[in-house]
């Protein structure tokens, strides 16, 4: 079962600032956008309609360390690794890699936890067992790769 | 019944780009806003999920002309008029003035139609009239003043 | 000499409204995105500081008609053409073609003009000529594919 | 000396995502709202331009706890705390309270760590001292309001 993905993706114009480096948000925009694609990679994706009651997985944590800067045009890993599993929440860590840096340099690492949740007719959300279509396609990654 | 309404929102730092200047994209973003506080100032919000079916007020077209740039901490007053009402959509032109600059300068004007449509069971969108407590709330600015 | 480039993109989380499509304001970020790509495969970035005076490419104007809407983990063709050049500003176009719609489907057009400016020592910008290396590594669309 | 500021700022259409709630990484562009904000409070801004050579104040660590979410238009105030005070680096902690809610109810809590950072002629960025006009303007909070 798999425990980690890795995604790219190229800083945009759009993403840097005036101090002419990615703004630090959009760390965490990357590291959802890596999640996503490793769900995809596993055959599904985020929905939040098709259920009843709908599921959401919204973040309850989320954390970063930033080491290096990124900057306009720069080709970034984006490493995943699950980083615990439990009946209602997952924690992903993240380790952004600049494949344009030469040589290739970390540039910040990242943790996010998300909770399962059901929403509610009132539209309050209500934490919920992750499906076993999704608990049971991944799995945490040894220890000795998430130090 | 009103036509114009002025908002004013200050440049943070995230919504500027490597260029020292805030990215094109906000300028957009910041119609909208205006747009939105001049629903509230009518007494009503843009919701999707309390009728039956639901509206939305997609934008189907946007444009702006940018004149000078607008920079970090710059004030700016984002002045709405409606420009256009037709049964099924809006249009608004919006002046953008920077009242950090000494004297005070417009940076760009936009335009921007969007059309109220209901939204089906199956998720698409279909053209629907503009509920009375809209429409009859606002009307066409005056022609001189859309020049 | 090229006239065209198409460029892909998948529609992030963080890209969505709470109207469950692309925020309107992305297309923007896409059009530049596609840009930028151009430039890439032209062998040029858009940099900023190494020249003296540095020069920049703000936009002067964009525009877009929507027709329908993106949304999330859609991936988008924009298909960049280049609509007009002049000795100191460039004017594209954009077509964004949803891939994941089955037929695919036009989902928008849009245009937007550049201006070459050099960065004075103050801040201000002053329109200059364009460089040699990007006016003459591109040239416009045939005017049948503008229509 | 002040160690705390109060922000607020309303969401914006364009801050929410397809789930009907502020995308979390708006909470970190808030937070960098608020922290400009208290500098201006305090007579300055974040400039990077006018020293020689020039300051920079990345973030170097940022985490938020998110209890609640928040919606389009809901009125959030953002209470800043300083945290840690030295002499190259600060640390705020952030305290999102909904004020829409009824009653108010808090929705997150932030850290965030910067250090001032000198740019060198080639773009590389070196730990410096925070100037004394920014360190002696500010003091850390109480430990029990930092709790």
């Amino acid at each position: 079962m798999p425990y980690e993905f890795k995604a790219t993706r190229r800083v945009e114009f759009s993403e840097t600032d005036m101090a002419g480096i990615m703004h630090y948000s959009n760390f965490f925009r990357f590291m959802e956008t890596a999640e996503h694609a490793f769900y995809r990679s596993l055959g599904f994706s985020v929905v939040f309609d098709r259920r009843d009651p709908p599921l959401g997985f919204p973040r309850v944590h989320a954390e970063c360390d930033f080491r290096k800067p990124l900057r306009f045009e720069d080709l970034v890993e984006i490493h995943l690794l699950v980083r615990e599993k439990k009946s209602k929440s997952l924690s992903f860590c993240f380790r952004f890699r600049n494949l344009t840096a030469s040589p290739p340099e970390e540039a910040a690492r990242g943790v996010v936890t998300i909770v399962c949740v059901a929403r509610q007719p009132d539209g309050s959300m209500v934490a919920a067992k992750i499906p076993p279509e999704i608990a049971d396609r991944l799995e945490v990654a040894p220890s000795e790769l998430l130090v």
